[in-house]
């Protein structure tokens, strides 16, 4: 909605001399500065000064159809490129992304939040200016929650400061971060000069020496020792050092769901995915009959620990993070993670050799003809054959059984596979296949999307359509919430069907197969990898009570712990 | 995402016996005695017990698509019913009905927020569990931004009390209401005695008579003395002593948009929308020219008041709203809105005649063949003919020239017209006619909706197509923000082309029309207002610069103002 308030919106300063900064300037300087490229979003009068600075910029405009979906393309391009922006209007547009932020900030993906607002010349005797809720600050209030640092640029005397400390928090801590631009500071000039602040505070040399020190006696004593990697390994960009690290040192390396292809799958070093119980028995073996168990970038959540099936003795652990740095019992403060992996790196330690398990594959024992109908089972068989057979793939899994079935499939490259593994979020995927198209269009995206969770943001298609990107968006077909079928029976885990392999007639563009058996399914995947001018969507009808390996494992134990009356 | 965490979900105590009430059994008898038949959500593992006890009860479960769209269609529900209720899990839902929980607060719609949230024995040594964000608080402080009340239900000793209370807010404030329900308290039951608060606080009995008499010496001394009723009369469903009061006086009644409909617009002391500058002269006259407004349940916003081109001497006004009353310059406390106009009925008062203005039409003018090409004039002429010839319809617009157009309409009913028309939030019309459908099947809905609206949530026709009902869903079809290009143009303000009239071959349901004639328009209206059975929608296609009445008159004063760099 679209409605300015008064005057006052004239920006009071003539346009930038080229060595001086705008405020909006400086923004989108930072923002190139840092590898954005392209900015998510929707306009709204009160951001639309900003938009049109944009627009001028070499930075390109991503319009969506919906601000909770320029949210979730940003974390994705974030998670690839190292900073995402979304860009968008006061509250109405703000608040729509709460939800995509607040996922952004639980998986560490550092997304500037980048709102108009009115003008603070218009603010006086606080009227009642259409979007606002409860008062000016309300945005900047709710923002403050699902951040890790915010600022309203109110005035250009602190404007450049306040840029500042935000970006480096972002990059700091890989978490999402808010800047709030009332409308008539857009065009704002810088006051005096302005050096950007650039670098992230160094490790305590002490403490880092003694870590290491002791990080290396623990290792070099240890009998089997492992390497446990997570989510942060990605966010710091630290994939090669890992590498650097375990083939040095000759540790097998896990990784969790969440942190699923910091390391390519296929590396010899690499022994599976680690989910405590609901996991592989030999990865659950290796790791917790560890002697010495490096965590790197670990995020202890519920799913990542098998529903906190996980057996890890903290006396035979070092967790490393980059906010905390743990050896058995103790802290260390200030220690940072880039600086404690590099510190062993360098030791060039030789521990003993823990053997890497044969890995075995939960897809082995499907077998069908052309004529059997689609299982989860024999459709994550053929995606894996389709990933081993094609090795420049993105793979984004939305929640549910995608997100478990996916667990199993095993990723080539770094940085292939995108999903809400923590926060789980349903409807991430179709916009996450935005922001990696944006990213890197180079690389294939196969999207692997639930129909409940692609009936919440899948009509982002349009998106897609409109840029002439060309995922593969496989819809797992199967009338409802499955995997909450397995928690708790009712009506309510149903959704309406629809014909999705027809919604490239609506958007004009695309192509649309409804698949029911495996011959189908073999015939769609193979012309949709030929389709490279457009996205290709598989309706592919499954059981409302099939599901994946990963599904099958998880609801034997899940069955057993449910809220139902104790039933 | 659904995934318990621990045994402790078990409940700790059994069923309740038939008057001993469980927390989640209080939620549902309160919900039911306060009128709410219809819950809007979607599940998750957090609030699936108490989905189960919600499925067991008389109330109905409504499963939408997304949680910001089952906030909008609570939010539509409660300002026909008086109270709505949204029932969502922990922040990947609650987190997503931000937006349209905020439109709730703004433009006073009681509706409450129900969500789950990780039990309170699982949450011991703060784990990470999945969908939590900064702490198990996160959205709770969220909330606290944009309800009028909030509580986490953590302990059954103060569970009941809580719920009277937030439900109390409600009520009184009719605003939006946060209610946390860990999922091991669900079934926790009863420890003593409850008896529910009835009732809301009474006016101060001498600063209400003081102020009925200040007001009724005012307005018998006034020579042209004019009524602005505005969304409170509504929301306090004071429609009937509005009529009451003016018929008893004769004084003519203006509305705002935001209030429009809270009185018949065929009662003959309707003059019609009080928009400043921007709204019909002679209203504007009316309004301006009285000695003795009398405001009664008015929002003063930017919109309501045409941008702050509204000429209102406080000097002249009585503003009685359910948070404050004003005389002129002093304002009196604790005198609530019902007493007050009560008490003005009551005196019987027979101040000076104010002449209604005869009544112009923004439609007159329109000539067309059925050859000629579609424009917001003509569609808006077409549709206010529609309500001339079928009196029980609920109009909800979207915003934009949706909503200024729509706001020319003549509605004939109370209550028939919906519209976010304060905090203007896109998307609110799609969802928000499933609300209506619920909540009062006997009308039918017609919907008006922008191309860039409907892309946010039109997909909500799925939930229309589950359920059978049968709004008429008209599409401004013009490929963009409209609104916004006569701010800043800019690409940023095109949309994508949706075949919008082949969305029912996806769903399965619903009967679809492309317009681009007169002719056609008139026969697809014909057609739709025939089909009983489903949806019909409308796909018009008008001129990406045309634009309906109301929004000539607001562009041309739009124009002078917009924050572009003074050009």
């Amino acid at each position: 909605m679209n409605v300015p308030s008064s005057p006052t919106d004239r920006p009071s300063v003539p346009a930038a001399a080229p060595d001086v900064f705008t405020v909006g300037g400086y923004i989108i300087d930072r923002l190139r500065a840092n590898g954005v490229g392209h900015v998510f979003g929707i306009p709204g009068d009160y951001v639309l000064g900003l938009y049109k600075l944009l627009e001028e910029s070499p930075i390109r405009l991503v319009g969506m159809t919906r601000e909770d979906s320029a949210g979730f393309a940003a974390d994705a391009y974030a998670r690839i490129k190292g900073l995402g922006c979304v860009c968008v209007t006061y509250c109405v547009g703000g608040l729509s992304t709460c939800n995509s932020i607040a996922g952004a900030f639980a998986e560490k993906s550092p997304v500037i939040v980048l709102s108009g607002s009115p003008g603070m010349g218009e603010r006086a005797r606080n009227p009642l200016l259409h979007h606002k809720v409860k008062g000016f600050d309300t945005q900047f209030e709710v923002f403050r929650n699902i951040t890790a640092a915010s600022a309203v640029l109110d005035r250009p005397e602190t404007a450049f400061a306040e840029i500042d400390r935000v970006f480096e928090a972002a990059l700091r801590y890989k978490r999402p971060v808010y800047l709030e631009l009332p409308r008539d500071q857009t065009h704002a000039s810088q006051v005096g000069p302005h050096r950007p602040t650039e670098g992230l505070p160094p490790s305590d040399p002490d403490a880092l020496r003694e870590a290491i020190d002791e990080a290396a006696a623990l290792l070099s004593a240890a009998r089997r020792p492992v390497i446990l990697a997570d989510v942060e390994i990605h966010r710091f960009r630290l994939q090669d050092r890992l590498i650097a690290l375990a083939e040095s040192t000759g540790m097998p390396i896990a990784t969790t769901i969440l942190g699923k292809s910091v390391i390519s799958e296929a590396h010899p070093q690499f022994a599976g995915i680690y989910e405590g119980a609901l996991g592989r028995p030999e990865v659950t073996e290796l790791v917790e009959s560890a002697d010495c168990l490096l965590m790197l970038g670990c995020f202890l959540t519920d799913i990542n620990l098998g529903i906190f099936t996980a057996k890890l003795d903290p006396s035979r652990c070092i967790d490393a993070t980059s906010e905390d740095l743990r050896i058995r019992h103790h802290h260390y403060r200030d220690v940072r993670l880039d600086d404690f992996l590099e510190g062993l790196i360098r030791r060039d330690l030789k521990p003993a050799r823990t053997p890497v398990p044969r890995r075995t594959s939960p897809f082995e024992a499907a077998e069908a003809t052309p004529e059997s109908a689609v299982t989860s089972s024999l459709l994550f068989a053929r995606l894996n054959a389709l990933l081993a057979r094609h090795r420049e793939v993105t793979v984004i899994a939305d929640v549910g059984d995608s997100l478990f079935g996916a667990a199993d499939l095993e990723i080539h490259r770094q940085t292939e596979f995108l999903s809400p593994a923590y926060y789980t979020s349903m409807g991430f995927s179709v916009p996450a296949a935005v922001g990696a198209g944006m990213a890197g269009p180079s690389t294939r995206t196969l999207v692997i999307v639930g129909d409940g969770a692609f009936q919440m943001t899948g009509m982002e298609l349009s998106t897609i359509a409109r840029h002439g990107l060309n995922p593969i968006v496989v819809v797992l077909n199967n009338h409802g919430y499955t995997t909450e079928r397995f928690l708790l029976e009712g009506s309510f885990n149903d959704v309406h069907g629809w014909a999705y392999h027809k919604i490239p007639e609506v958007l004009g563009v695309g192509m649309g197969v409804e698949v029911r058996t495996v011959g189908e399914l073999e015939r769609a995947l193979e012309a949709a990898w030929s389709n490279a001018d457009s996205f290709s969507l598989l309706n592919v009808h499954l059981d409302p009570y099939d599901r994946s390996p990963a599904l099958e494992r998880l609801a034997s134990r899940l069955s057993r712990i449910v809220d139902n009356r104790g039933r």
